[in-house]
C-alpha cells in the first residue's frame, strides 16, 4: 500500500490508508487515545483503543518517526474531518530524543536564540516552516516573472579579486595563497551579462561582514538580482520590478497559501502602476531639510503613511536619489546630474529593494572613479569591458530574508532563513 | 515605435520596425551595404543604399551598440528571410574598442586562456552564450521536475565552521576572527531539512579547494541538490532522479531549442528505467579484477560502451558501491553491509552523478564516525540533530557545469560556465 499524505486521508475515506510522519503529540485518555502525526502536508490524527497499540503509544516519545496502517474515517470533530482507525503504528527509527521546546504548542515558547541553536528541531514547527515555504514561493515567482520576459538565468562567482560595493565589510580569503574575498553582491556580473543576454537574473548568496548586531542584518543572504539592458532610463527597470514583485505575490498566494493561513498573513495587492516621488518631493513630504542627503528610517515611514493615505497604497518608489549617496556606477538624471537616476522601493515605510540606471559609457566610468578619488586598477576587469559597447542598462536587487521579513512581519530576520549567519553565529 | 528582437521581424513584413543590439559585422560593397545586428533572439541584416547612411556605417566598429528604424522587407535571401531596408542607424553609445578576437566568425578562434582573460567580449559569442542558455534550461527543468513532487527550495549557509566532506580541498577564511571554511556542499544541510520539509532542494556554488588545473575541476562550481524522506531504500532516490533528469532534458528541448541547434547537438533520452547493475557484476563487465574498491575511468567507459550495446541507453546505474570508498553518512546495504546503498550515475562512459541511502539513526553516525577513527565534535550540530527522529532517507547531487560540459561534449568544463574560477583563475 502506497504512503499518503496528511492532506490526502479525506480523499480515502472508508479504504485502508498507510501514513507516515513525526509523532507530533499523543494524548493518552482513559478510553481512548490520540496519535497526531505530523507530514510535510500537515497533521493527521490517529485513534487508538486497542490496549496493545496504546501501550505501545506510550512508549513513543515526540518526534519519532512512525508509519501508521489502519482506516480512513470521516469524523466531523476531527482536524481535518477524517481521523485514522484501528491503526498499526511501526517506527521507523529508534525514540526520538525529546527536543529543547514543545514543537506542539501553537507558538514555539523558546527564545530565538534557542530555537537557532536548535535550528533542524525548531524549524519542524509549523509556523517556523511556513515563513521558509514562503521564501521558496517568493523566489518561484521571482524567477517565473522574469522568465516570461525573456530573462536568463546566469551563476556567478562568489569569489572575487577585489571587493565590489565597497571596501569596507568584506571577508577575505585565501584563494591559492592569493587574497581573495567574498562577492558583496553580483552587480559587476550582471551587467557585464547584459552584454550577452541583454536581460539577466540571478539567485544567489551574497556576504556581508556587517560588524552590526542588527534585527535586520545577515551575514550571509540571498539576493534576487535582476538587469536588463536597452532602457531608456530607470522608468523601464521601475516597471520590470513592479512586473516581478506582483508575480512574487501571487506566487505566494498561490503556492504558499497554507503557510500564510499558518501564519495569518495576507498579502498586499501590487497596484497597475506604483505611486512614486522624486527624491526632493520625498523630503517634503516627511518634512525634512532640502539639503538632506538621504532618508532616515523616520522619513521612510513618513512616506509609508502618505502613501497609505495619499495613493491607499502599501508600495512606494521614491527616484532621483542624490548622486553622492549612490555607487559609483549610478547612471545620473542627464536634467539635473547632482541626482541620479536610482531608486529604491518602499514597503510599509521600509526600504526593500534598491535599483536603478547604470553608467553605460567606457569614459563615464573612468570619471566616476576619478571623481571619487577611486583608483580603475581594482575594477580594471569589469570597467574595461564597457568599452566594447554596452547598451544603456539597469537593474534592482531584493534581499530575500528582509522581503520575506517585511512581507510577513517577522520581528528578526533570522526567522527568514533556516541557518542564519551573523556576527556571532557560524553553526549549526 | 517599440523596440522588436530580431526573431520577431518575419512577423511585421511591410511596417516600419525598430531593432536594437550590437554591430556584428558590416559588408561594404560597391552598390550597397549590410550591417548584421546582433540581438538577444540572434541576427538581423539591415540593407544600406542611401550614400549618407553608408558613410555613417563606415564609421560604427564592430560591437557598437546601436538602434535602427527601417521597413521590414521579406527576402528570400536574407537570412531569416526578411530584412530590415531604408534604415536609420543611431548609435545608443560611443564607438566599441574593437574585441581581441573576432565574434563575428562561425567559430571563436582565440585559445580558451584567451576567451577566459575577456569572457565579458568572448561570451557573446553565439556557441558561448549557447552553453549558458542550455545551462539555464538545465536548472529550470531541474526546479520544475522536483516542484511537481513537492519538494521545497532552500537556500543553506555557504559558510561552516568546519568541513563538510572531508579536510582536505577546503578554503579558509576569516569570519569575524574566527576560523571558517567555504562549505563544499549542502549535504549536512539538506538532510537537517529533510526533518522539516521531507523533500527539499537547493541550487546553489558549492567550493572545492582542487589542486588540480585540469579540464574536469572547477573550484566553484553550482550544485544541484536533492534530498527526500520516507524512502525504502536508494532505489527511490534513483526513482526521482531518473524522473528530475527527464525533466531537465525535456526543458533544454524546450527552452534552448536554439541554443542546441547553435551547437549541432541532440539531447539524448531518458528510458522509463535506467538500466542499473551492482557493483560488483560492474566490476565484471569491465573486465576488472573483483576486489577493486572503486571504478576508474576506463572501467566507466566500458560501463557505457556495454549500456549502449545492450541496453541501447546512454545512461546506466551503478549501485551498492563499497563502503569503504563512500563518506561516512552513506548507508549500507542491509544484506551486505559490506557494500553501501549508494549509487552513481554514468552517462557515455563518465559519472553525472553520485547519491544514495544516507544513515538516518543517530547511533549509526556516532559508529562510523568512530570505524574512520573521525571525532564526533566537528559534525556536532549535524549528528545531534539526528537523535530528534529523522526518517530513512537518501538524495543526490548533480554538478551544473560538468552536467551541461558531458551534454554538449565541451572539451573543457570552463566553457560551461561564464567566469570560472580554478587554481590560477580569479578573474574577470
Amino acid at each position: 500500500m502506497q504512503r499518503i499524505l496528511s492532506a490526502q486521508l479525506s480523499a480515502h475515506v472508508g479504504e485502508p490508508v498507510r501514513i507516515a510522519g513525526w509523532v507530533h503529540r499523543r494524548r493518552l485518555l482513559k478510553s481512548v487515545a490520540f496519535l497526531i502525526v505530523r507530514d510535510a502536508a500537515g497533521l493527521a490524527q490517529v485513534v487508538v483503543t486497542d490496549p496493545a497499540v496504546r501501550a505501545h503509544l506510550a512508549a513513543l516519545t515526540e518526534e519519532t518517526v512512525v508509519e501508521v496502517t489502519g482506516t480512513a474515517v470521516a469524523n466531523a470533530t476531527a482536524p481535518a474531518g477524517v481521523e485514522v482507525t484501528a491503526p498499526v503504528v511501526r517506527p521507523l527509527g529508534p525514540p526520538a530524543a525529546p527536543p529543547p521546546f514543545d514543537l506542539y504548542r501553537p507558538e514555539l515558547t523558546a527564545s530565538l536564540p534557542t530555537q537557532l541553536d536548535h535550528a533542524p528541531v525548531a524549524l519542524r514547527h509549523p509556523t517556523r516552516s511556513a515563513a521558509l515555504r514562503v521564501s521558496a514561493a517568493a523566489v518561484a515567482g521571482f524567477r517565473a516573472a522574469l522568465d516570461a520576459r525573456d530573462f536568463v538565468e546566469i551563476h556567478t562567482p562568489k569569489v572575487v579579486a577585489s571587493s565590489t560595493e565597497s571596501g569596507a565589510n568584506v571577508f577575505a580569503l585565501d584563494w591559492f595563497d592569493r587574497p581573495a574575498y567574498l562577492a558583496q553582491s553580483p552587480q559587476f556580473y550582471k551587467q557585464l551579462m547584459v552584454g550577452v543576454f541583454e536581460r539577466v537574473y540571478e539567485v544567489g548568496p551574497v556576504f556581508r561582514a556587517e560588524p552590526h548586531d542588527t534585527v535586520r542584518h545577515l551575514a550571509q543572504y540571498t539576493s534576487l538580482d535582476a538587469e536588463l539592458g536597452f532602457v531608456t532610463d530607470h522608468r523601464d527597470v521601475m516597471a520590470v520590478l513592479r512586473h516581478t514583485l506582483a508575480g512574487m505575490l501571487d506566487a505566494v498566494r498561490e503556492r504558499a497559501g497554507g503557510a500564510l493561513a499558518t501564519l495569518g498573513v495576507s498579502v498586499p495587492d501590487v497596484p497597475a502602476e506604483i505611486p512614486a516621488v522624486h527624491f526632493t518631493e520625498a523630503l517634503k513630504i516627511a518634512g525634512a531639510p532640502a539639503d538632506e542627503p538621504d532618508l532616515a528610517p523616520a522619513h521612510e515611514r513618513a512616506l509609508g503613511e502618505w502613501a497609505r493615505r495619499e495613493h491607499g497604497c502599501e508600495f512606494l518608489f521614491v527616484t532621483g536619489y542624490p548622486m553622492a549617496k549612490r555607487p559609483f556606477y549610478t547612471h545620473p538624471d542627464p536634467a539635473r546630474p547632482a541626482y541620479s537616476n536610482g531608486f529604491d522601493l518602499l514597503f510599509r515605510g521600509l526600504e526593500l529593494v534598491t535599483g536603478g540606471q547604470r553608467l553605460h559609457r567606457h569614459a563615464d566610468y573612468l570619471a566616476a572613479l576619478a571623481a571619487r578619488g577611486e583608483p580603475v586598477e581594482p575594477y580594471a576587469g569589469y570597467v574595461d569591458a564597457f568599452r566594447h559597447g554596452m547598451p544603456p542598462h539597469g537593474g534592482f536587487a531584493i534581499g530575500l530574508e528582509r522581503f520575506v521579513a517585511r512581507l510577513l512581519t517577522l520581528p528578526n530576520i533570522r526567522q527568514a532563513t533556516p541557518f542564519p549567519r551573523d556576527l556571532h553565529r557560524l553553526t549549526p
